[in-house]
């Protein structure tokens, strides 16, 4: 199977577990909602690319880590959007999950996903448990304190955040889980594949500041976000030429960084076509 | 160690890990003060009973369960005090997390702390994966959708919710994963366990619905909630003297129900203990 279908069969999978006829109704409806239809799948599908990469020999491993790092982001977009945090009322060009279902069910419904990442990653686990404790603490770790994604968002609580840490934690994180969890699941080492995550975190999160920046709506959630709040951008730092510049530099980077294996050459292509899915359309015009 | 203190110090232990010079500052604080110093820690005591009955030989992971548990239920408590639940100022008699820290932090602190529950069985999985598996699957089983705590929240969301399926998700799935993750953690098996964890949990519901009605300000949050909020509730249903007449049946029958082992005696007379300290002080003086 193509590794976009297993990321949605996985994801099917997920919240079909937990959609039953004793599920309230609503509940289950915004599980559904905040999962599909989904984005570029950017996470998941580098696990699970990560994973062919090094053998995939108990493919419902990789499917379950996959499933866990997107199940996590859905829930980090949920919580995200509610009116404590960036109060939005869109998300790729629909009505967030707050304001379709309100904000207790939004709210509930993050925390479920969060818990039905770890399920999924315990039932695929019965098979082969040797794999279970590095990999959902891999998992655990991207999302966790001090350095994963809810950390990420809790420095915009500070002043003064450390830009490093900040960055690695609110974009980087999730996108290491992705790659060291891919490696995890199939039973390799995931040291080498730490560089290949944080590179493209740091590419992705320069790409959303660009995106943020250019306010092309692109991405479906309304824009010039970073700007209105303050929040520390590779664009306010570096100009929009600059923070390009600085994209494709981290692209070069992540494709270098990928560590010898039989399926490295297809890898090597992989993140080059993610890429160039992440610089706004605009922008990659205007450069090119 | 006392089970008590067992408690207190795989709780230090998971916050410890979590706070460290990397992580946000306030993060960390909101998350110690969503932990320390808790109530009667119910549940992970439960939990530990539950191990030590059954033999308790990976002591670490029997101190995992019990963490995640308590855990999930200080989780569970910062949320449902936000604004958009039981807008509770205050928690067990001091300002809940949300007044002291911000909605942003207190939202975050929560997830984190369902992350740190796994997290913690990940990480003692480690000297005994083959339990990993179906202790993770009982724990989240008593969080998520369809039957766990997330769930019995949600049903608040909906018209005329099916009181058995919602009070046995709203407050017993966590007691059937407190019971079940301590008898997993000892590689003992769950089965007879879940019984116990159901009817405490039926008990604890008719408790707080008791206290709530008396409005006696014992608990340390605002109180006439169910009323106020058109909660379902035993003392709506059943009266003040039914419903305490239906606590102390449920607590006979937790009693009964702990199935044949070698602490058995001892596990009835902390079911018992239990129980008195359910019931609303007033009351059980009123009663004998």
């Amino acid at each position: 199977m193509a590794l976009a279908s297993r990321v949605e069969a996985a994801l099917q999978a997920a919240i079909d577990r937990a959609d039953t006829p004793e599920t309230p109704p609503l509940l289950a409806k915004a599980l559904r909602y905040a999962v599909f239809p989904g984005g570029a799948r950017v996470r998941p599908m580098l696990c699970l690319a990560v994973a062919h990469a090094c053998g995939d020999d108990q493919p419902a491993m990789s499917d379950a880590a996959a499933a866990a790092v997107e199940l996590m982001h859905c829930a980090s977009l949920v919580h995200d959007d509610l009116p404590c945090f960036d109060n939005a009322a869109t998300r790729r060009g629909k009505p967030s999950v707050h304001t379709m279902y309100g904000e207790p069910l939004a709210l509930l419904a993050g925390d479920a996903l969060i818990v039905m990442a770890f399920e999924g990653l315990a039932a695929a686990g019965a098979s082969a448990p040797l794999r279970l404790p590095a990999l959902a603490s891999a998992i655990a770790r991207g999302v966790s304190a001090p350095h994963g994604i809810v950390a990420g968002q809790a420095w915009e609580s500070e002043q003064n955040p450390p830009l490093e840490l900040y960055h690695q934690a609110k974009t980087g994180a999730l996108f290491v889980a992705a790659t060291m969890s891919g490696a995890l699941a199939a039973g390799a080492d995931a040291g080498p594949w730490r560089a290949l995550g944080e590179t493209l975190g740091s590419a992705y999160q320069v790409a959303d500041d660009l995106l943020d920046a250019v306010q092309s709506g692109e991405c479906g959630k309304p824009v010039g976000q970073d700007a209105l709040l303050q929040r520390p951008s590779a664009v306010a730092e570096l100009g929009l030429k600059g923070a390009l510049a600085r994209l494709n530099g981290l692209v070069e980077q992540a494709v270098d960084s990928v560590p010898p294996c039989e399926g490295a050459q297809e890898m090597r292509a992989l993140v080059r076509l993610t890429a160039t899915r992440l610089a706004p359309k605009q922008l990659a015009r205007s450069a090119a």
